[in-house]
């Protein structure tokens, strides 16, 4: 991503000879245009348009080929149709209009279109519906609605333009940020009446007075376009072709309008911006959005140090670790949970665990504490159970040289084609105390016991790869005193704002796929309150009933007024002592990657006021084969009591 | 393609060190090797695994890392395993052993593996239901059945393996080309008990005596595993990227063996093939097929000969003309048929069309000719109906030129975002002579009337974009002694074997898929029967009933036994006098590529011998407000009676 530059572009008004606007724009180091599809003279009469004239209503298409409409223009509808006039023949004509000019960028394959703002924050309903019906119609075109920041453009009064030719009456309208009706409010509507249509998308002005930084923060969970990218990978001899998921997320179709008005002028006269202005670009840069100045250039004549501002701001971003690394090409991408207990993994997923330092140096520390307390002179029994292609085996090796114990290991696997690996291994890397068990650890019958059980089995939630069950089953042959790292691990959960995420699950169109969590590595999101505990576990468990069944209801509230599509789930661990794992936002482990979050949906958003409390209820279920979670939420008035979600595992479980 | 490379590799015995043995590979300019997964002289119990042993049953999966699997090795199933052996104990021994072997396979990441030839021709019955079970289980792993071009290999008698350590009955198979059961029939019996599966591919063992051409052509509708490729489109400064459809359908997963002894040697000593093999090569390399070598090197001690040959037979390959480049994107890829009386076209669509020069050469020709054979001193009033942007506007302006004759014309366009082009083209390029009507040609009201009335409405099945029902509708404006362009059009089909495109329907697991047509470029199948005359229409039709409804029943004749699949659709049309255009194979227009065939697919996969007849049902219907097929298909004997496909319409029709 570093070393990447951003997509800046510009916002013009109409020309006859586009070509020769792009040349201008290229020239000034922009790569695209938002440009009127039609001229705001064009006048049309009452029907919207005049079929009988010979004139042509617009430019040609063929100014351009359509590769260069394609990946240069972002189309603008004309500012002053307005689709919600009180009068129905001027209504009539704006809706006409608007899809005279929407089909006409259906027609010139432009990838978006411009949509004015909605001029009634509240009473958009004929704005929505028109809306609504164009994009369930236009199959690959994108809208994006304009909407400030803040209604106070700068000097005060709400700058909207107000009227058209077809208009009757001349509606004042008051844009308050202070009525408790935002901007963010009037868009919240407006898409909750689409349906959260992912065609849809805020183009965010931004404001010269900035709202609070919390307001801020949310719109970082709006909606965002993402594209997966693929590459080709080439053997050796260039015809071995092998398709590849490799890339970020590119969302280029957000995007992000910056009047030239807003800029300050530094010492040299060149234009530079508000410190807290930076500070929002800095957030908006970890997304990929295209990046239009609108309005005259303020300085040295020309848009170009704008540009350069703005790729300056660009460069000071950080660069990419590791981790960040690893993580790009997962950036909200839904995922299944793994189910190593009914499935056997493969070798490429081992491989890319195994890669996780972090979290096995953390192993090592435990085991060798683990160990430290251990007589000098007592040679320990260790077993590490889920033993896989050997990790864990090799942490404990390590950790029996560290501590300087003498040990006896054992590493159980259920998956034969691990197994061979562990035999391979014990060959050649001559793990002589080691002995290899072909066996789930549930049934392996011996008379040996452990001093210490060493396994990895936990998943995003923590117990939801069935640790737990595993771990009570092992016990058998864990000595009286036996430690079991890890000897703890609790679940995490919070309510969280992704319309694209939701978008995501929607796309299956089933009940099932709104019952299942997905791990995914959580990006284009909003968390509208900070996560809380939920389930905790705790090895081993002598002299108690085992029941690994819970229930808790958990109380959050809103840090703003928001939309709830689901909740994100993480888990933190104890090893041993003071070594520890983490996703847990507040506490997660420095460049750990084996464990991306969780997502559990829900089946339709809910709107929440700033404050108002929500409250989840989450049940851990089980029968003899197979463990679920059931899912609710309700909000503390009562008005929202969302059914329960997977009753009885229906959708989603969890095979023993 | 041109200047691309085939892909060759080597089918080698079991190595523990495999990273030598491909590099020795690489050192003979081959990409990847067809390795056995398990070392043939490791002993299985009768359990097949043997769990409680200590020692590793195969090499271990870290000998490369997962890219090294994936890219490189073909896992080879053991030859011994006999899995319709006689005796049930051997049987279940086989069986795990098999099972063991593909999810080593599957656990190793490895593309395919390659299983032995079915060792009864007719009855390999559990050799189908294990392989039916591991191909729905395995998700990614494809499976090669190694199936040779004959039986008779060489000399004589086959040479299959026979027995292996668990086996009981040393069984004497007789598999013999003559006794009816060729190894294609043995292949066939085998993907349609396992229902077609995609996974399934032939890995086609090349042998040194040839089958008839009739039938190595055969194989060239079977199963080749198809991939799509994507490439990223950069705008100038290398941020805004495109995903675009864009190469050519990959079908690396279908692979061919050559054992070395079917070399003959030349002059020089080198290795070089007899004429007819060579010309099955250049038939197999319209496919991409990976090459596997097998057997020892019988020239120069070395198999670098070998790889030269090829690459120096695949160079022979004729490079890629206009129309196959702008083809090669959209082999065997289904697509929905265009509606464009119901749907406006993309200016994109409209600019792929417009660059079929022989199309509208033909076109320019046909409007000469007819405006040649009317008085010199007449002005003629010419009328593209459907004038879409413009370029038979065009044609007739040229042809008006050419003929040196007076004309009055008009374009007809419902597309009101095409008429914005053809309204610009009139003032910049000075149509004075031209009318532009936005109107559908079937309710413009006029008093004029064409002497020649121009128009381009056929679909890949002639009529199935409604060319009839729309030049009936314009012909009231059509001068009684005027003159159509085209003035007769009929339709072609023909029974097709395509389990490639077969299953691409199935992808959708809906009737409705199974009863709609589709626009494709046929390429991975075989034609089993040339194709016939299905329906004829000509224009205009004054004093005479107009009815567009029709009923064809057709029979072929199977030139061989085969698997139909569906039936491909054509058609050709006269413009005017001698002047053509076809699509039909055996009259196809040169260089032209505005159409793609029609596949009709059939809901079961019907089988048939060589000289059966195959009847085929064709019905063109209609209702007030659109128009669809029903097809269906019987055999002579009345074994087979398909059901009447798209009853009513239901799935499939044409809106007006």
């Amino acid at each position: 991503m570093s070393g990447e530059r951003i997509f800046v572009g510009l916002e013009t008004s109409f020309s006859h000879d586009l070509p020769a606007t792009l040349d201008k724009v290229y020239e000034d180091k922009m790569s695209g245009v938002v440009a009127p599809l039609f001229h705001p003279r064009f006048k049309r009469d009452d029907h919207g348009v005049s079929d009988t004239r010979d004139g042509p209503q617009s430019r040609s298409d063929l100014v351009m080929d359509s590769r260069g409409w394609t990946s240069s223009v972002v189309g603008g509808i004309s500012k002053w149709i307005n689709l919600d006039a009180g009068c129905l023949r001027a209504r009539l004509a704006a809706e006409k209009a608007f899809k005279q000019e929407v089909a006409w960028a259906s027609h010139l394959s432009v990838p978006a279109v411009l949509l004015p703002t909605p001029r009634h924050h509240t009473n958009s309903s004929n704005y929505a519906r028109i809306l609504n019906q164009s994009v369930t119609q236009a199959q690959y075109l994108q809208f994006w609605i304009r909407i400030p920041l803040t209604y106070h453009l700068g000097t005060g009064a709400p700058k909207l333009p107000v009227g058209g030719p077809g208009l009757q009456h001349n509606e004042e309208v008051s844009l308050d940020d202070d009525s408790g009706t935002s901007p963010w409010e009037a868009w919240s509507a407006l898409r909750a009446k689409c349906e959260y249509n992912p065609k849809i998308h805020v183009a965010l002005e931004i404001t010269a007075d900035l709202p609070s930084s919390k307001k801020l923060k949310r719109w970082l969970g709006e909606p965002v376009r993402v594209r997966l990218f693929f590459i080709l990978l080439r053997s050796s001899d260039g015809d071995m072709l092998i398709l590849c998921f490799v890339s970020t997320m590119h969302c280029r179709s957000q995007a992000v309008l910056i009047p030239t008005s807003i800029f300050l002028t530094n010492r040299k006269g060149y234009p530079t911006l508000s410190q807290r202005h930076q500070k929002f670009f800095a957030e908006l840069f970890r997304f990929n959005i295209q990046y239009y100045f609108s309005g005259r250039p303020r300085h040295r004549g020309s848009f170009l140090p704008y540009v350069q501002y703005m790729h300056f701001l660009y460069g000071k971003k950080d660069g990419m670790d590791a981790k960040a690394l690893f993580e790009a090409p997962y950036l909200d991408y839904l995922q299944a949970p793994l189910q190593p207990l009914m499935d056997n993994l493969e070798s490429q997923t081992y491989e890319t665990f195994e890669q996780d330092a972090f979290k096995y140096n953390q192993y090592e520390k435990a085991i060798t504490k683990a160990l430290q307390q251990t007589p000098e002179d007592k040679e320990s029994v260790v077993m590490v159970v889920g033993a896989g292609r050997g990790p864990l085996v090799r942490c404990a090796l390590r950790a029996a040289m560290l501590a300087d114990r003498k040990t006896r290991m054992f590493a159980v696997e259920k998956n034969p084609n691990a197994v061979i690996t562990l035999r391979n291994l014990k060959i050649s890397e001559r793990w002589d105390n080691v002995t290899i068990i072909a066996s789930d650890m549930r049934h392996w019958k011996t008379n040996e016991k452990a001093d210490i059980m060493v396994s990895e089995l936990l998943g995003s939630f923590g117990d939801n790869e069935l640790s737990p069950e595993c771990l009570d089953g092992a016990q058998a042959f864990l000595h009286e005193n036996g430690i079991s790292i890890p000897c703890a691990y609790t679940s995490y959960a919070a309510p969280i704002m992704s319309s694209k995420l939701w978008n995501e699950v929607k796309v299956h169109e089933s009940l099932k796929s709104f019952e299942t969590p997905y791990v995914v590595r959580l990006h284009n999101m909003y968390t509208i309150a900070e996560s809380k505990a939920v389930f905790t576990f705790t090895h081993p468990k002598f002299n108690q009933r085992i029941d690994n069944r819970r229930y808790e209801e958990i109380s959050f509230h809103a840090q703003e007024s928001a939309v709830v599509h689901g909740f994100a789930g993480y888990f933190d661990a104890v090893l041993f002592d003071d070594v520890t794992l983490s996703i847990n936002p507040a506490t997660h482990s420095d460049g750990m990657f084996s464990w991306f979050p969780i997502f559990f949906p829900l089946r339709d958003p809910v709107s929440v006021s700033k404050d108002e409390e929500i409250k989840m209820q989450f049940w851990r279920l089980s029968t003899n084969n197979r463990v679920w979670y059931e899912w609710a939420l309700s909000t503390d008035d009562g008005k929202h009591q969302m059914p329960i979600h997977n009753p009885n595992g229906r959708s989603y479980w969890i095979g023993l």
